[in-house]
């Protein structure tokens, strides 16, 4: 950690300083400009506030040298984390392909589904049986029954089941889920995320719309501080001023985040563009990219026969997807 | 709602949609262009679920007219909303301040702090119990034991007392507490959001880093729709590419929530510039801007006698904005 | 176009406005809500002007429906269209790998990378003379000399260059460029844009760093409505508040341009990333994605042997992203 | 400035790296870490290219110490620096109320608004001859004409006038012009910002839409190093994701960047937010907050009687702005 003082600090000041970092265990190099001081902390630095230091008068700024997280960290863990979910296997060259509809409607429907995926070759199947919504007059899931059925589902199926959770009260309901996802908007509950940690479930964490890499993986440090070491993150799209999409997908997230980390990395391309048409070469990107899996939305029946589905593909447009998927894979192997 | 329809929609596709529509109690205009098609959707279009709509392949773009939040709409209640907090009024002109702490650390600095505060006119004490924090590794304040020292020093000073609730199951905690805070990253909390809308508790909604005001404003809508119409909203940054100020203050929301809402609209400008040095004036910008309040970090003993803290002012600090305040407010009356 | 009236409208006032729009040749269709009333406009809207029309003040907000841009509109010209030069096609199908060194520093690099680039199959050599630098204290180029060295490159190799202009005075100097580059500082440089649009040059535009799709293609437009359609878009990363990476390489462009025009629509990782480790992820990301080409910094002798080139590939490291490219498009073809 | 090395550097290469800065004149201070090794660079590192560094294979990250403009920079010079206008002064104290048209339309109006706005106390009349327009087909100015009317509206009323150039050969068009406007979208135009540098006007600068702050004192010290110090810099908003205003006003810019440098800043409400009744609230708000001045939109005869004008204010609206803005001032000194 590097901190540069302001001009005007006396010395009596930054003696003060150097010992309150030296209180906490840190050695403390000075290195003196002509116009700032610059103090160079060694050690242990990832339990000194930052943002306390940040407040201080006489620090013009700090900087972290060593990231802020440890168990998600690729400096302390180099091989890729491997996780295996009911005997499905995703990081170091395992990819998985997750699909789903949106929302879990009716036993019909996602058994329906849930065969046209797995015949395309999907990994696991995910629903959302809780649903975040802007408004509180839009349909917000079915909870337990959705739940309910997607046990029906997996039982009929054999695929894995992903869903979201809200609230860490109805974690008991998740008992027949293989993996819990975090949803973007509760990116930063870390009420949630630390009990989350007690759980023996993998945990896949959507980035938050405007959350930066780095805080993704402290939210990722929540969970993990807790004894849970299998964590998917899943990069979803993040807000900027382009209107056209939805969301603007960072696909660099990809390799940054396998830089930063040895948590696998999947892409969800039908929330970031909100557009069907986007989807596919979306998805094919983030494979080129290196990404450990994909995570795509098939909806059955277009509502009313009125539509493709939003941000859905239907089973047919998913099986062409899955397919190119494969082929950019191999081309890259 | 406006929506339009894309090119090469066909006639039996238009007709099918206008039938879904009516089904829904609309009514339909069609305006047919040489390229597009436009309907306009006449009636309490609310409901009707703009995702959804987005994403038929026949839609290219929806666009509603009547804003989709109906309890906080200015346009359903002329009048400014005067909430009254143990006595103190926000709102229709009654300005409040509320200062104090980030977090509660003690017994001694939480009623030295209450004193110096309402010795300067504050109206609210602040103070952080539960703490959201990036990292887990940092203080995540006493939980119950801050609670129970801010009842403490509401007792000494009467000042009612503002603090953060992270876990809807920590609201019994809270039974003595006069307003409770919504933070920037549970602004979408739904579930949380929804039982504070059964309590008789104000609430304080932050708006989120990356929240647009109308999503702040659903958010209000979870809380209002619950039967709860005590709410204030406050503006506390957002998230851009600047890096000098840790947010940017958008204090243009402050009149324009104002034309959207007859809800009262305060200001942090702590949180959002992170500097001690630029909190004056931007407390005196958001005063000359309409705010109905303003919220203030202010912290006794600046840790270790190294600083004058972070984002907080010292009481000597706190006492001279709170005179400007007053001036450019009666300036402008 | 459609333009939403806000509450209170007289009905003069609105009869005011028909006639207004009337004047302009455009057919007005009116829906009338409980609460707004809603004005269709039918016929070329194009020359209306939206910030005129929105600062009204009956206006409540406007909405185009066909979009303001004509010469690049998709919908006016399905067919991709093919750009020939000097040879070397790109479009529909065709694509181009550009090469070559952020800045041409001396003859004896720009000869040794348009050898190695040439050999490693790319289509055309790029190089920077004249380049827009933050600060006025970092280097600005050879200008001049920097083209004439270009030129030998050429002659040496046969390969078409690429280059930036940064002043139309400096117009005379690139007789020998094949394709004319305006750089992200520059795309709303509107002189610059309708000088270009009189050349019979290839126009490569790169979107600006806050700039969002829409006014790429009206910048494009000031080029092609001087006469000149040969032009080539290019992503280049947009600013968000990230900062692992440089900027925030926003491929669902790629489709998304695709939908709305019919040029050539070209990724450069490089300056997008700024960081040599991403380049080839996100260079096959783009690929997969359909961009119709790329452009990659590659320096043959990394400064002072210090480097592999903050965001340059060595030419050994391009021969590897060349072969993986080809390898992703044969995949999809 | 402080270099942190990649883990795995060697300590030839490091040595190399070191020799390198020391050529440079540079002084060294190595403090080394259990994972990461830091250099401190002493001396005058504003001639270190940044962008080169951070490509090096061995650098993990570089951070400015010291600012890398010195003109502006308020470390070397601490006094306000008081620019006059034809008499009128801004800086130290000093305010400044700039008002006029968004653009020259015609003798009648363009004296009119000038005798208007003198009236009201306004020291400069602006009003613009060329337009930056996103669209080639929206109205540009009036260009040479327009300039030759704001010089009669001059004449005629004493007021000094304030315009925007887009080319730098339109130079001697703006002999009677007392300060030159560089807009948004031209801030990182650097030719022109280095022609405007050698020229006696006064220059005002006005911040990109995407720029941060050190962008702007950076795009200054292209016209200082020039030898013109007589700068002014203007915050109009930068873009976010907000879609309810055009843009976001960022005004704790003013405050921010008082502290950077010692040159006077304004604020233009009328851009940042393109809405009329939000240029009071904000006009007070960035007087508040310390603003050297304002740039406010004012137009006689709303077209076609239409509208009071889009983000224009009428005379009587400027009148009432004007006032209350002087009572904000008093009330803060």
């Amino acid at each position: 950690m590097v901190a540069v003082l302001r001009r005007g600090t006396t010395l009596a000041q930054r003696e003060n300083l150097i010992h309150w970092f030296e209180d906490m265990g840190l050695k403390v190099h000075v290195s003196e400009g002509d116009y700032q001081c610059i103090l160079g902390l060694i050690g242990d630095t990832s339990k000194v506030d930052i943002d306390l230091l940040e407040g201080l008068s006489i620090i013009e700024s700090v900087k972290r040298i060593t990231e802020p997280f440890k168990n998600a960290n690729r400096q302390f863990h180099g091989e890729d984390s491997v996780l295996d979910i009911s005997g499905r296997k995703i990081g170091g060259g395992h990819f998985l392909m997750i699909a789903g509809p949106c929302s879990v409607e009716s036993e019909e429907q996602i058994i329906c589904v849930a065969n046209r995926v797995k015949a395309a070759g999907a990994d696991l199947l995910r629903g959302g049986a809780f649903k975040p919504r802007t408004s509180p007059y839009d349909f917000q899931g079915l909870h337990g029954d959705g739940l309910r059925l997607l046990s029906l589902a997996k039982k009929a199926t054999g695929l894995p089941i992903v869903t979201e959770i809200m609230n860490i009260n109805d974690l008991p309901l998740f008992e027949d889920v293989d993996v819990i996802q975090v949803g973007a908007r509760n990116m930063q509950n870390f009420d949630l995320l630390r009990e989350l940690g007690r759980t023996d479930k993998v945990i896949l964490v959507k980035r938050g719309l405007a959350n930066t890499l780095k805080e993704l993986l402290m939210s990722v440090e929540y969970v993990m501080s807790g004894g849970n070491e299998r964590v998917i993150l899943c990069e979803r799209g993040i807000r900027t001023f382009e209107t056209y999409t939805r969301n603007t997908l960072d696909l660099s997230a990809v390799p940054m985040l396998h830089e930063l980390t040895h948590l696998p990395v999947i892409v969800d391309p039908s929330h970031a563009t909100g557009k069907a048409r986007l989807v596919e070469p979306m998805a094919l990107a983030a494979a080129a990219a290196g990404a450990d899996g994909l995570m795509i939305e098939v909806h059955n029946d277009p509502p009313h026969a009125l539509c493709d589905g939003a941000q859905s593909l239907t089973p047919d447009q998913y099986d062409v997807l899955a397919g190119k998927v494969r082929k950019v894979r191999e081309a890259l192997q």
